[in-house]
């Protein structure tokens, strides 16, 4: 994919600088590392990792890359010497590195920081595309999908966790630090976890504050600190009974299992939202084709991996699915007088069909 | 500080593309998004953020910035219907949004996406500049003091449970992972928590693998999940008597505490920084003024907020100190053969001399 991208454009490279909190990088050299470092691939298979001094001999050992430099290796410390900021002798050590392997142009991703760019910039012909480990990522190995069923394994046990706990417990921020605590002793780390009670649960992206009352939602999406591989569900869980809530939920229910039914290979994205929309839609419910700011306000469901969210949108524009990828299936409701509700489950697309990775009943009545 | 920048390059607009993972983008907005967005400051005072519609009414709620606007309000949608990528019709809005505003010279940050750097740089004048923001982001206001004071707390409360844990426990995985189980129940997020014993103590980055042996660095900067700051704090802990570890720590410590009574309003990091090198060399260690691999071989400390480390520095080309600011003085001394110690404490600046946030005896050995 980059081979042909890079031929495609005509380019010599494509160079990342980034830490491993950046997905791609992570994917790309399978090395943990927490500060910025650069990544280069050639159209001729070249590839080299540049790290400080202090991480090479762990770069070496543990990433997929076989070259390794440091940032000494390139004459860093002798700009420094020279009296320059560490800013302009980092920018050019790497113009330097580029210019030695002939770089005439360059690739670079969405993402990749501006004064490095404008530096480069005034060195090479350089073109800013969408990453394509971003691409690459999308259709998982069978070892990715592993990592992905253990960390839905663990939401499943986080979420009965929850349920025991919400029998006593109402307040969000201690439900949520303990159904996140739970998670982190196992190895899971779990942040901005959605318990969100009638009043939160109106805004998709309110986690929930103070008490619990009516109903909740229950949205988490916890990657693995071992290997950090995420899995993302929903449930809500009605307290009270409400009718308005549970027609709401019903319907997303059916949106939802509709809309799992519909996956597999070969089947587009958009149509999955589609399809759920024409179903809210059934029940009186506003969804994205009506642009309303009530009703089903976001899209069906997105890929996940090292990234909560990543490729394919399962949504307006979507692409046609693989087998292999792993996405959600998220319809959700929101009204602010009434309040919101969202099931969600994520799954493997697969040749005729698909498998659901967080199973658990989709509707939950506390005390049943 | 963003105004003088602005007049003084003479550009009407700063503006950051990020989500609040990124801490200027938090400090500004004073909300969390986990998403990008885009945000805008002008010299006119003009200051407005843009989110998705699914986010706007919590923006408006949430965040310090008044004047909220949707993607849609600013006509993404009918692009997007107009058949434009979503890329493309991001870029198009912006730069649309920012000629309404007269804009002709704008100023970005270091990390500004790329992609959108290359489209705005087509159609403005565009510099890349330091963010002002983590230059207005030293000094910190008294709530924010407390947040940094409440996460020192529990870093206490952390070392502690450690302390009882050592007494039966050595191996450094699972206690690290223990600590920060303890503090993550407690609403605080510490990752990379440093515990090294002999072995992995002479490398300042090593966060310590296997049996914990002789000594232990305990080095630990812990967020608060709620507010997001941080606040750093190390011991290191004598299990075996050792003569030449118990030299180097009273070193570190006489060090410490005389670098912590220099610290008041005026005094600049780097004379700090030298007095540590100072003392530590009367003793007959190297440091980092011989750019020596041994010894004393980082800076004495940096500010600490929403980041870890964040500025001033306090090291050579240092700046002056300004009551409000918040740093770490931590000095150590690291030998292959011998093993490294260090001693750290996070503490705020005052008008005449400062205050201490991680409280607790210098010398800690183990069963006393």
């Amino acid at each position: 994919m980059i081979f042909s991208l890079l031929k495609d454009r005509d380019a010599q490279f494509f160079i990342m600088y980034a830490s491993s909190k950046n997905a791609n990088f992570r994917y790309a050299t399978k090395f943990w590392i927490p500060d910025p470092a650069f990544y280069m691939i050639g159209d001729d298979g070249t590839e080299l990792l540049v790290v400080s001094e202090m991480e090479k001999r762990r770069a070496e050992k543990e990433s997929r890359v076989r070259e390794i430099a440091s940032l000494n290796d390139l004459g860093f410390y002798e700009k420094i010497k020279e009296g320059k900021n560490a800013k302009d002798a980092l920018t050019e050590t790497y113009i330097e590195l580029l210019k030695t392997h002939h770089a005439r142009k360059i690739l670079v991703p969405d993402d990749f920081p501006a004064f490095l760019y404008e530096k480069l910039a005034q060195n090479f012909d350089v073109e800013v595309v969408e990453n394509p480990y971003a691409d690459m990522r999308k259709v998982k190995t069978p070892e990715e999908i592993e990592h992905i069923k253990d960390v839905s394994n663990a939401i499943i046990g986080a979420f009965q966790f929850f349920l025991k706990l919400l029998e006593k417990e109402r307040d969000s921020e201690t439900l949520r630090n303990s159904v996140e605590a739970h998670l982190y002793e196992r190895g899971y780390l779990a942040q901005d976890t959605i318990i969100a009670g009638k009043a939160s649960s109106a805004y998709p992206h309110d986690i929930g504050h103070g008490r619990v009352e009516g109903h909740v939602i229950f949205d988490i999406f916890p990657g693995s600190k071992k290997t950090g591989y995420h899995s993302d569900f929903t449930r809500t869980v009605v307290i009270e009974k409400n009718q308005e809530i549970e027609d709401m939920l019903k319907a997303c229910i059916e949106a939802k299992n509709t809309a799992i039914s519909m996956v597999k290979e070969g089947i587009n994205g958009e149509d999955i939202h589609f399809r759920v929309c024409d179903i809210l839609e059934s029940y009186g419910y506003r969804t994205t084709r009506q642009k309303s700011r009530e009703g089903f306000i976001h899209s069906t469901g997105h890929g996940v991996g090292l990234e909560v969210h990543e490729k394919p949108r399962i949504f307006d524009g979507g692409e046609e699915l693989k087998a292999g990828m792993v996405i959600t299936v998220e319809p959700g409701l929101y009204y602010e007088k009434v309040g919101g509700v969202r099931v969600e489950d994520t799954v493997v697309v697969k040749k005729s069909g698909s498998e659901i990775l967080t199973k658990f009943e989709d509707y939950v009545r506390l005390g049943r």
